[in-house]
Order: structure tokens, then C-alpha cells, then sequence
């Protein structure tokens, strides 16, 4: 451990002089090599060349050769609120045609997919490639698991809701998760003021009698820490919503193995337009249930984009197998959030005004190494004098999610580090320009 | 329309003398020839020598170039409980590569499609397919509305409901529609047991005072019927499920100019497996709430099946707009169907144990002349001394939808005509073999 601490005081006083240039480097127009390092040292990538500071503008429908220049560029707002994970089109954009889909035009038009399977809508390819995908990375147990499909992990969530609930209560269950949670927990489970589940708040705080759900995401949106649960009481049900737990963002431990898990493609191969999502859940009739929400919620999932997503997952799997390292989807997504986290601490370092969680390095079971975390968002404090820290950046033109939708206060955002380059590396410029001047000015306009 | 009964009249008699001969056919081998029959008489294609009626058991990944042999069909249970319409497979197997997609990796990864419109996960070239279309066939105004996409009309429903529903009320705003109406309203409805809306069941028993959403679906599921509002008072609101109105099902008459207007690809054009639905909606405020309600449940709907639906669309559309009749999905649909009720009217009328509604003739603005409304599901009763006719009929083998989940009695059952032609063929074929024998040995066993 005193080793790696050596390591990344050292790393920490490279990456602020690097911060320091970051604004000029920017202003030069830089290369669209591939960020894949395969083998080589992290210390390379970051060589102030700047040659592997590569920025990409590409839409998702075309590509883009040449690099914007970001001169002119301090007008625009820059959004990351969302976790779009557009960072990873750069990716697939090199796979070219390996990933591409055809489908004619009399493919998939049943409702049904398999109807000797309790989840009748699942494509039993995509279920191949699930179980798959979860063996060659080592993140989930899939044995003795129903898999449920799901439109994206959020009607999975609601799925695992109705399923878990009691039908015949006099009261809703209560739902709650450790703060700061994901802040869609709270409007999903209240929005149709449903008298079978209510939103209680904070686990930390909950003090009521009686059967509850609590949802442990891990790493945690927002702040992408390892999670337990922090209740343990005989009558709670336990979610884990593990969209996170994949080796770009965090060292795989060992096979989770929980009785309800929620993954979504979203987060693991970065195709959110598809809207899909898997859980793997112990108790058959509890899958049941979940089906029979998503039967009456949309009558199943998209089978287009489960073909997509398997061909999708195929991909992912066929090149983790193989020895081309530069083809893997994990080392790639790996590379690049390393290298934005980096130049984030960096940036954070140079201001003084703004401070990040730190984390611990673990062994990663994927990689055969250790590493911190380098979670998919970033959970930025801002420090004295600052007072709403989603209110002083969006005056400065970066759009982010404030503390208080995550059940925390208002010192702290969420900024998604999912973003394509050029957003990530204007929003990391301007974080580092940011001066106790421009706190003062807000203060004043406020 | 003198003139048109007399038609029917001497149909009625033809059809009588095919039925009694349908087991007959059905034991011949039968050439798999395309069921379209263009502008060619309606006579020459039930002629008694079968060749159209063509049977295709190919299931939706692979052609089948041989019919299947009937024989040993009898212990054969029949599912026509789902609307599932597979009908539609041959059209689009016969239009071969003309309707297929395809997708590369890395498009379509984000969560958004235009951010500048308020339904920011519809996709433009989805949009402007439905408008093409529906101006093409004249079925519902398009102008002044806003578009929302769904994963089906099932989950477009809910965002109806939701858009609806005031957020503030002490009690839940109630939800009701004219029996028979769809089985899935009041589950779907009453689910998670919402604090917004609630089922009240049959619109024509509705005394309640205060406001209230009426459904009217029309052509009506499970009974064809073209519908209008049942209740005109003014705290109603009314939603128009017209999943059906296409001239495949029913005379279009004018276009549709409802407040709120629910269409299904499903129905129009049996890719039931890309559970895509649109709403057209004229409140600007309702599409907002509506859309907001799709983020909370699936933030947004899946892309792969949107851009899957603007081809297919755009295949529909290109057909109808060319000379090559043979080519058109409404024609090859509209033949289909009008075989199937024929074919169906006559078997009951040969067993004398089961009716069916009638329908009067009607102008299609879109075919250009008149005929009678032949709907995706045939709403049958079951004539005494049979009591309950979907358990009369699953004796028989044939699975139904019995008419208590429709509000109404369990003397009719809901049968799905949507179905391949080898099971609707078979269907039919069974049902022209019950005798009054069969009721009594029912009757016995119970």
C-alpha cells in the first residue's frame, strides 16, 4: 500500500504541472490517435506532446478526422449533467463493421422470444452472451439465475419493486438507500404515488418497524464508492444495482453474488439509445413477478435492441479473448477514464476551491493488477466560500447535478466523466481557470 | 347499400358450400403462392381448387418452401389467446431485402436523439415517417401535434395516465371505457395501485361526479366496432386508442382529430417484437408531462427499434405511393383478413352453435370504395345450450380470451386473427367440425 501511495504523491505532482500547461496544450490542435495504450506506461500517454490527448467531435453518425479547436470554445456550456455515455462511440467507431447489425425486415415481429422460458420476451442469444460476458470478466454469478431482460435498468428497477412488495399490505413498503444515492431512485418509486412501495430516504436514517427494500448501488452513483448495505435487519429485501461494477471503473473483487442484481448496457459497453438491462435474480418467483410487471409495463423489451445488444456483448467478449489488447472495450474505457481522472485531480489540485473522493487501490481479478477506482462520475465538493456548488459552476457555464437530488447538501455535484473528449477536456480546462475571483463574482451577482 | 347486401347475401352462400368443403382442402397439400391478390376478383381467389389459400408455417427466422401436412393437426392445442401478429411475416419475407437494416456499432449510443424537441428521445426520421404515412392513408391528422414516441402503446397509456392525472387531487382521477373493452386497461390501470388514477370498469355504468379519462378504442378491441365517446360531460377527458384504425381492419372514413390519438406499430404493420407505439397529442403541456413520465420509466425508448420503424415505414409508404399493388402491405393485409372472416363466417355458420357482430358496409377514403370492417380479432359468442365458451373452446383445443376480462359475460371469448395462416386455417377448420355432440360431452365432463 506505502508503495502506491509513493507512487501517486509523485503522480500528483506531475499531474499539476500538467494542469498548469492543460489550458495551453488545449489551444493547440491535437492528433486523433487512439487512446488505446495497450501495455505501455500511463506516464507515456500523458507526455505533454499532447499526442494522446486525443480529441474526437465525431457525432454518433459520422467521423470526424481532424480536431476541433477548442479556441472560441469559452462561451459554450458545457452539459454533464447526464451520463451519456458517448465517450465510448470513439470506440466502436474503430470496431467498424465488426459490431454492425443487419436485420431484415420479417425478423423478430412476435412478441414472443422463447416461450419455454419463464421470461418469455428474453432473446435466448442475449441470455448466451449475459452469462457469458459475466464469466470472462468474473463480476456476477450467473449460475442457478433467472435473467430478466429489461428496458434499460430503470424498468427493472420498477420491476423489482412490484415484484418485491406485498400485494395485500395495509401499508407501502418502504424503499430506501444509504445517501448519497442514485437521484432517480426517489421520482421513479414516487411518481405514480403507488400504494404498494413509497421512497423512505436516507438507510442511514431509516427508524421504521417493518419489511423495507434497500438498494445498494456499487460502486455508488454518485460517488462511485464500493457499497454494502448499511441495514441489516431480517426484514429487509436487499437491491443491488451494479451498472458500475465492470473493470473500467472499478477492480472487479470477485463474482458478485447477491439475490437481485441490475447491469445495463448503458454503462458497460456505452449503447444507452438501446435501452437495455439485465438482472440476475436468485428467487424464480420473484423473476416471475418481475415479468409480469414488464408484460403489463410495455408487453417486453425492444427484440431489436436485444439482438443489437447481444451482437454488441459478442464483440466485447470475442476481444477480451483474444490477444489483441488494443481491441478490448475494458482497457480502452480503462485508459481513457485514467487519464481523466488524472488530469481532474489535477485540475482540482491547481483551483483549491473544489475537492474529490479518494479511493483506495484494489486488486482487480480482470486486470491482474491493482488500481483506484476511476468511477463513470465525478462526486465534486466545492469548499468555502462556495455555497451552491451546482449554482457556481453553472455559472461558469458547466451544467451538473446538485447534491440535494442525491439526498446530500449543496456543496456537492455530480459531473459525469462519460462525456466525449472534447467536452471532458473543455470541462477539465475550465475547472482549472476557475479562481477565488470568479467566487466572489458570483458571490456578488447572486 | 341495397346493392352490397345482395352481394353479401350470395357470398354468405358461397362461403357456406367452401366451408363444409374447408376439411376437405385442408387435407390437400396447398402450394405456399402469395396471398395478394391485387385488383383481381375476390371469387377467383377462395375458388375451391385452394391454391390461395396458402398456408406458410415458417416461423420468423427461415422460409419454409413446403406447406405442412393437417394431418395429425387434431390433438394440436391452438393458441389465438394473444394478438400476436404473425400474419404479417410473409408480406414482409415476400418484400426480401427491401425492409432490412442495418445498425453499426457505434451509432445511436446516446441517450438522446433531439435535444431540441421536447420528446428528446424520439428520433427525427421516426417522425417524419409517421406523418408521411398517416397522410398517405388519411387516417389521422398529423397537423399542430405533438409526436411521443412509446415502447408500445401499452407504455404510452401509462404516460397518458400519468399527464392526466392531477398530482395534487385527494383522490385518485378515475379511468373508464364502454364494455367490452380492452382486457389489459384495468390491470395495466390498476398495477402499482396508484394515488393518481383508478379503474372504474364500463363507461356506460359511470355515475361518479368530478373529472374522469374515458378510453375509446376504436375499431374497439376485442369487438371491431367503430366507437364514440360513451360519457359527455364536461370533467371527462378523452384518450382515442386507434391502434386498429388502418384499412387492413376498417373502412377510414376521414382523419382522426382527437385531442389525444394512440397508435401501435403492431398493428399496422405486425413487428409486434419492436414494441414502438406514437401518440399524437395537440396539448403541448400533455406530451411534456407524457414524455416526462417515459424518462422516468425507461429514459426513453429504444432507438435500434425507432430507426427499425422509420425503415419499415418508409417501405409501407414508398409501396403504397408506387403502381405495384402487389407490393402493398394494406392490400396484402386487407386480403388476408377478408379471406380469414369469410372463411370464419361461414364455419359458423355451418357449426349453428357460435355468432359473430355484423358490420355494415363503409367508404374508404383510402381504397376507394366500400366494404365491411373486418377486425384483427373475431369477438364470438357462444350460443346455448355452451355457457362458458372460452372453456367450451379450450376443450376443443382452441385458447381463447373469455369475455369476463372484457367486462362482459363468459359467453363470448376474444379469438386473435393476426395469427399464421396455418393456425388460423386450422382454427377455423376445427371450428366447422363441432357439433352439438361436442357440447354435450363438454357439458358432461365439467
Amino acid at each position: 500500500m506505502a508503495r502506491f501511495l509513493d507512487i501517486f504523491t509523485v503522480w500528483n505532482l506531475l499531474l499539476v504541472s500538467i494542469a498548469i500547461n492543460l489550458s495551453f496544450i488545449l489551444k493547440l490542435s491535437v492528433d486523433n490517435q487512439p487512446l488505446i495504450a495497450g501495455d505501455g506506461a500511463l506516464k507515456d500517454e500523458l507526455s505533454l506532446q499532447g499526442t494522446h490527448l486525443s480529441v474526437s467531435s465525431s457525432t454518433s453518425y459520422s467521423f470526424s478526422s481532424s480536431a476541433p479547436s477548442v479556441d472560441g470554445d469559452d462561451e459554450r456550456v458545457i452539459n454533464l449533467d447526464h451520463g451519456d455515455p458517448t465517450m465510448y462511440e470513439r470506440f466502436w467507431q474503430e470496431m467498424g463493421d465488426e459490431a454492425t447489425i443487419i436485420i431484415p425486415g420479417w425478423q423478430s415481429m412476435s412478441y414472443f422470444s422463447d416461450i419455454t422460458n419463464p421470461c418469455w420476451f428474453l432473446e435466448p442469444e442475449f441470455a448466451k452472451q449475459i452469462v457469458r460476458l459475466h464469466k470472462i470478466v468474473g463480476n456476477a454469478v450467473t449460475e442457478n439465475r433467472q435473467i430478466v431482460v429489461g428496458t434499460g435498468s430503470t424498468q427493472l428497477f420498477q420491476a423489482v419493486l412490484y415484484a418485491l412488495a406485498p400485494q395485500d399490505a395495509e401499508q407501502p413498503i418502504s424503499v430506501v438507500s444509504a445517501a448519497p444515492f442514485y437521484s432517480s431512485y426517489p421520482a421513479i418509486t414516487d411518481c405514480l404515488k403507488s400504494g404498494l412501495y413509497r421512497w423512505e430516504g436516507d438507510a442511514t436514517h431509516f427508524r421504521k418497524e417493518g419489511p423495507y427494500i434497500e438498494l445498494v448501488t456499487s460502486p455508488n452513483n454518485p460517488d462511485g464508492f464500493v457499497r454494502r448495505s448499511v441495514l441489516n435487519r431480517t426484514e429487509g429485501i436487499l437491491v443491488h444495482d451494479l451498472a458500475y461494477y465492470w473493470p473500467q471503473y472499478t477492480p472487479i473483487s470477485s463474482p458478485a453474488d447477491h439475490e437481485i442484481m441490475l447491469f445495463t448496457v448503458s454503462k458497460t459497453t456505452g449503447h444507452a439509445g438501446m435501452r437495455i438491462g439485465w438482472a440476475l435474480v436468485k428467487n424464480k418467483e420473484v423473476a416471475k413477478r418481475m415479468v409480469k410487471y414488464i408484460e403489463l409495463n410495455s408487453i417486453g423489451v425492444s427484440k431489436d435492441s436485444q439482438l443489437r445488444a447481444s451482437k454488441i456483448l459478442d464483440v466485447v467478449s470475442d476481444n477480451c479473448e483474444s490477444s489483441a489488447n488494443n481491441k478490448s472495450l475494458f482497457e480502452f474505457a480503462y485508459h481513457v477514464m485514467a487519464e481523466r481522472w488524472q488530469l481532474l485531480r489535477a485540475a482540482v489540485k491547481v483551483s483549491g476551491l473544489f475537492s474529490l473522493p479518494e479511493f483506495s487501490p484494489g486488486f482487480c481479478s480482470f486486470r491482474g493488477r491493482f488500481f483506484e477506482s476511476q468511477p463513470a462520475f465525478a462526486w465534486l465538493k466545492c469548499e468555502e466560500p462556495i455555497e451552491d456548488c451546482e449554482s457556481f459552476l453553472r455559472f461558469n457555464k458547466i451544467l451538473t447535478r446538485s447534491g440535494k437530488y442525491f439526498g446530500v447538501g449543496v456543496q456537492y455535484v455530480r459531473i459525469s466523466l462519460l462525456d466525449r473528449d472534447d467536452n471532458i477536456l473543455l470541462f477539465i480546462n475550465r475547472l482549472s481557470n476557475i479562481t477565488i475571483d470568479d467566487v466572489y463574482q458570483h458571490l456578488k451577482e447572486r
